[in-house]
């Protein structure tokens, strides 16, 4: 494994992983006041750009970080625009 | 340009761009309420290590979008820490 994947790995969980507490406390709490929908509707077509980008040149990894953030982000997303 | 590069670069744009309208909001009306502290600590941290991968593999694409990134979620979560 070179210097890349040494960083690139944990750079992806790290970027993936953050959204578990996001959706977690959206979800718990309905306090989505100070979340930007702009935000959430562009990081989750972005997202959805990487997923396909993932299967386009067959890279698991990049299918599998972009899978997850889609739903978490996904899952913010419809949280704000109900409580907009 | 392949078909990665023409769904890889809106996708890059889109997850970048995304931050802006956060940042904005978060600065303007200091409303931090809905906020994640753990994902901002996490996902900054990670965007952090992507601007360090884009520098180990010399992508210039990378090293830009993950700039930006870092810049724009570091706003948000040096104002979520003050606001905690």
């Amino acid at each position: 494994m070179g210097v890349g994947e040494l960083i690139g790995y944990p750079a992806a969980i790290l970027t993936t992983a953050a959204f578990v507490p996001q959706a977690w406390k959206s979800w718990r709490t309905r306090d989505l006041s100070g979340i930007s929908l702009p935000m959430y509707a562009l990081f989750t077509l972005g997202v959805g750009l990487w997923l396909a980008y993932g299967i386009a040149i067959e890279s698991w990894p990049v299918i599998a970080a972009n899978g997850i953030t889609l739903a978490l982000a996904g899952l913010v997303l419809w949280l704000k625009w109900r409580h907009r």
